[in-house]
């Protein structure tokens, strides 16, 4: 039950697409992330996504349309939903997901991150 | 997959204690609420609580203790904790829980909001 600071969270790392896990509750996770340019197109089978936009903008692509996502604006990508974020700028957001939920989703790759950094 | 603006769903109600329901995902809520004033004692018997403090200070108070939460903080809240959230002015704060979370937990009075708007 300790309080948690986001901006205390973000200034104590610099990397991108490297989420950390701020809390954990009821099997899932918050993490927040900081990211920069384009992600990859990706989706995961079983898990909704709750992006939080704190600092900067995030386009999220879908195969049909693209959404842009502001500071204090959040969305949620729904399983099995193809979506690619692009950080137009550096962009901190704040993910709430079930623990599953691995950051590539169904791509496994170089930028797979197969356990995160508690924090 | 609508983009979720923080503050145009707080500009949309006024009253105090009785939470919106803005998303819903992996059979979670995310919630938004007004808060001025003490509010219960209870408990959830199954849910852990997070809250997103976005304006003014909440102190959430637990038996041995309280800790203060402000604009850019969050606190999880364990199930079966007891806990009385005091908002010390006009507080803003965002709730992710799942989607069984009644608002007074274990107690049900005239504050309890069985079922909850979706804004």
């Amino acid at each position: 039950m300790n309080v948690i600071n986001l901006a205390e969270k973000f200034a104590s790392f610099e990397d991108y697409a490297n989420p950390r896990i701020v809390a954990e509750l009821n099997g899932q996770h918050v993490k927040v992330g900081k990211l920069k340019g384009p992600f990859i197109w990706h989706h995961h089978e079983n898990e909704d996504e709750l992006f939080l936009v704190v600092q900067g903008r995030l386009r999220m692509e879908f195969r049909d349309r693209a959404v842009t996502v502001g500071p204090g604006e959040m969305i949620v990508v729904p399983r099995m939903m193809e979506h690619r974020p692009v950080a137009e700028e550096e962009t901190h957001i704040v993910l709430f997901e079930p623990a599953s939920t691995v950051n590539t989703g169904n791509v496994h790759n170089e930028l797979t991150r197969p356990s995160l950094q508690r924090i």
